[in-house]
């Protein structure tokens, strides 16, 4: 039962001929294959509960890759993506009471009204206002400005020298990774874990698991490269599965009971299977994965096998905690950097992002060039 | 962590000398013993949140009554009395997205803005800018009208025909007796639990204690009347306390186990004394009464016994799904109502709650007595 | 880790040619199809923690039907059918401190060593030294006499005189439907559950959800005489499936949310399939039925759903509590009975239970016919 | 309800004075005061579950102490002290399956018979055949021999060759301190924790909630040396509450919202005021501190704070998973250990126990001086 009615729609707005405000350079996309560092209206309040953010640093993720080739029908031409960033507060709505002009802020991938019933049992994923909308149905990130919808929730405070190049994981994949594999996974200390994927989220996911201090941890990938980065990273078993033994590795190192918690990082058939054939009796498989086709779920062999297999769109209700934990030095996220450019570069950026093997990408920073 | 400012404040609002709005009735409190109906000035909104709500149908609670007596020193001269209430929308601020004028509304004990921290995780009874301020802080539903601050997270919508006088339960003493008493206890299926204090709340907590069906409830008080109230109710077993030895007693009706789950709701160092004695080993104490001195803790005899204490403010967290519960009529919360009268009848419904014991009363009634 | 070594392993007995105890009569199975109530030895003591039971009351489950089409491999020739039973003790071994000859006792489905890591932590189901059993991998409990391993811990008391139909639903199909279904559900008050398959299982799980006070139960199924036993049982809407459009009505009675629970009762992809079509946002499947073949796992509608799927075999670690509820009278399993039989009469019992859509057959009772 | 008799109960044995079998050295208590290193009858297998094992490590404990002074009335003339040790088993009774002689074992100090109703819920404490029952009611492990009961479930398997001074410490403090403080703190990533009490306790406290990543730890106690100690194992703030003020100092290092986990790790009313004062609204106290008077709780300002508080004997049902993250590397306990004695200078060892803050002890090594 829904407690409220939606808000007014925010979004889906479309600069209309007659915009005459200033300016400022966006990445535009404009349909499959196709998108530009352009000139675009700067975008202004709409609503009393907005904030319009000037971007310092952004960054890009795996989904908005996924964008541009056309496999998100909800983004249309002319949206400006990406929905990572920190940035500082340019202007507020008259209702805003957390945020003023000129405060530092990380910018959530998640939009929350705080209001309906979903954000009231904090699964803002979800949302009957906002959601993921950054990027996807209202204009996004990579930009010289963004305007962010319910601002007061949807905004997360930071001082105003930041460490921006670590703190912008914190738009997405480190609560993603920790939400949707960590907590949904019920890690506990001295578990023993395997991550399939060591890309970006799945190393995410890696540094997080350790707040819970499993015993053993399985990294799984096809890319020896990233595995040795995971190795680094605190990895305490490396599993190349490119010759389709990974599961039948996972179980001699388990003496063939298996993992307590098996995490999917990659969203494919191949990887879903390797996590239901190496969890043990009583694990958990926590999807991480975006998943574009349907899988074959062994039920005929899991049955009986006290197994619990989560999905989950990420939150962010856990971001204020993780700020936490970044600022007493327990966490560095700034090591999944591997690239920077000037936001104006942003189309390189997204070729260097693009061809990860080759370039050995992790996550690339976007900075800005100035105050415009 | 604070991940929000504090908003505009809302209350501790007076009548300045030159309101020359419309007037109302309501209950006014004049310092320890001195209250009256008497002509207000009626509320208006303040802020772009706020709902003013015409009274239909209200109740007092026990705390109204140490209200009055002068125990609550955050309650000043001028202040109107209630936090419990069902009315009718009469005006909204411009920021409300969840209610219109003429909706028929439940009124929530606690004020909530949904936004500061502690609202994010649940706890509303702490909101950094709500909590419980109706009739403590801010002006209260002893009234025609009252200004509900955050209405859209602060009401809850009900049909336009509803049975008040059930619902208005829900605007305290449902919540809580199942909040502090049944959430906090953790009750389980089959289990033994001993709720000690048969009032309105005891009471309130024995309807909803049985939403988890435990094999065995034990009500324990000193008013006979009560106890038979509670057998009609569900309770199992009955143990008048008056003679000292309810603990003696629990413990031979358990085979010396004790109780899993025992519910204190009467707020003394006697009935917490009861709790401590007849919980079993790994059991629950969960106290709802509101204590006015420190009690003597046994933890010499408590320290090894994995037992767990809780304390808590009602969040009103579960108030929409009480609503779904009493609207699917497996609960009939009108059954706790015993007296009723007008509105303008309120110093007389005093009289009557206030000498429970003798006038059998549990909870009483006021109803409007038309528009003005 | 383990933290033990298996115990002298239990089973696999076959009664040698040199047998010279007395007899007893028995189900046994013959392979494929083939099964006969003859003459048997009847079981001795093997183990100091045995306990030989003197069947007084057996029923027969779905699981005996596959096993007599040949579907469960583990069941070989000559084996005794059955996992469900009540009894009096014939013999203990020297170790067995919990039962003596004459003490009347419920046999759980489920046999527990409580000394292995997964007895340690609950998980029965799994035990390294026993599990499921009965009737499967040693001789079960439709015959006159059986012998229970590790008895300490995988019988129950019952007092001399006791409701035999009723408390026999304890063996398997209450705890089944209670851990598989409604504890791995997480169903909470308020909670809109549908139940998908309305056989006896799925009806033990409608009477096991009730301790949880949903708001709304809805019973899907394609007989429409089990669908009125159902709502007789506590059902709030019926769904009848057989003309697949069971989703689609459930999503109509759930304002397109869904249910916060659905539970799978019969094990075959088409009941799976319509779990994932009717699952809220932040919803849970419970598994129950047991899959003899893959299911195809919708993951790419469900991975932003944030929703928990769960398989579990019965560890039958609520049967204590449930036999409590049954004592304290808030549960009647004696009504999934329909039809009684002399447990010499078991080959016609069998027609009746697979000819259940035209017997009307719920549970069939077997009643051993006295004391040889 | 019990679903198993007692057992024989293991214990209260005094040996015979017909005793003839072999002699052993071992510290005897004689009433308050008084105790000796002196020639006692060896150990034998009383019961088919037990295990003789011959000390090779054992540790002292406060608890001990506190029987020396007499404190602990359940302890009587001529009781072998300790519950404490590692050793190698020495015989095993007919029905033990998971240890043969000449293992390496280390013995909990909780004795379980795995099959009562406390322990099948992991209650182990209270298990109603066993308990903390190792030098208290039965003879205990500062003794070149100790027979252990239930041997199955008491002990755990350790390889031959293991770091004895690190894993003793997992016979009690360890668990003690994880399962009581941490676990029942519900100690979460990103909290504020204040542990109020720096002995070997408050120290194990200390590195196992480690394992959850709190953003702070606080670290309370009267001696500066074991504050400094508390540092290098990982505390993030030092209070030294000698002035009284360490609840202003806690508030002030909290911007006055006090602690989200107060561990109480001495047992007496001072320091358990230190956790009252200083807990947040929706905070947990855990207590592990023995405590032999009553405390005065503040309940009249705690009543509606939302607060927890726990009380626990450990369960040591932890123990594995803790012996799992000790051999992966990532807990050392063994740098409790700051000195080291012979076995038969176990006298002299009590002295340096005995007197902590002079010669800054915290755990004792007792080394057996070989076999005999």
């Amino acid at each position: 039962m829904k407690t409220a009615q939606p808000d007014v729609i925010p979004g889906n707005e479309r600069h209309s001929a007659a915009h005459t405000g200033p300016n400022m350079k966006a990445l535009v996309y404009h349909g499959p294959g196709k998108c530009a560092w352009e000139d675009h209206p700067r975008p202004a309040i709409q609503d009393a509960a907005d904030a319009i953010v000037r971007i310092t640093t952004s960054t890009i993720c795996g989904t908005d890759l996924h964008i541009l080739k056309g496999d998100v029908p909800t983004v249309t031409d002319g949206r400006i993506l990406g929905h990572e960033g920190i940035g500082v507060v340019d202007a507020v709505g008259d209702r805003l009471s957390g945020f003023r002009t000129g405060d530092k802020v990380l910018i959530s991938c998640i939009t929350a009204c705080a209001k309906c019933d979903f954000c009231r049992k904090g699964m803002y994923s979800h949302c009957r206002n906002g959601g993921w909308i950054l990027g996807n149905t209202i204009d996004g990130t990579q930009a010289e400005y963004v305007r962010i919808p319910y601002a007061d929730t949807s905004l997360h405070p930071l001082p105003p020298v930041a460490d921006e190049e670590a703190l912008v994981m914190l738009s997405d994949i480190l609560p993603t990774g920790f939400e949707c594999g960590v907590l949904n996974g019920q890690v506990k200390p001295g578990d023993t874990v395997a991550i399939v994927g060591a890309g970006p989220i799945g190393l995410a996911t890696l540094l997080t698991v350790q707040f819970y201090s499993p015993a053993a941890i399985f990294m799984i990938d096809l890319d020896d490269n990233r595995l040795q980065v995971a190795k680094r990273f605190g990895a305490t078993a490396l599993v190349n599965s490119s010759d389709g033994n990974a599961v039948q590795r996972v179980m001699e190192l388990t003496e063939r009971n298996g993992v307590d918690v098996a995490i999917e990082a990659v969203g494919v058939p191949a990887t879903f299977d390797i996590c239901q054939g190496i969890i043990a009796a009583g694990g958990h498989i926590a999807n991480i994965g975006v998943h574009g086709e349907p899988v074959q779920l062994h039920i005929e062999k899991l049955w009986d096998r006290n197994v619990t297999l989560t999905t989950r769109l990420v939150d962010t209700v856990t971001t204020p905690m993780l700020l936490r934990i970044v600022q007493s030095g327990r966490l560095q996220p700034g090591k999944l950097v591997t690239h920077r450019f000037a936001l104006s570069d942003v189309m390189k950026a997204y070729d260097t992002f693009g061809n990860a093997a080759r370039e050995k990408t992790l996550k690339v920073i976007l900075k800005s060039d100035g105050v415009r």
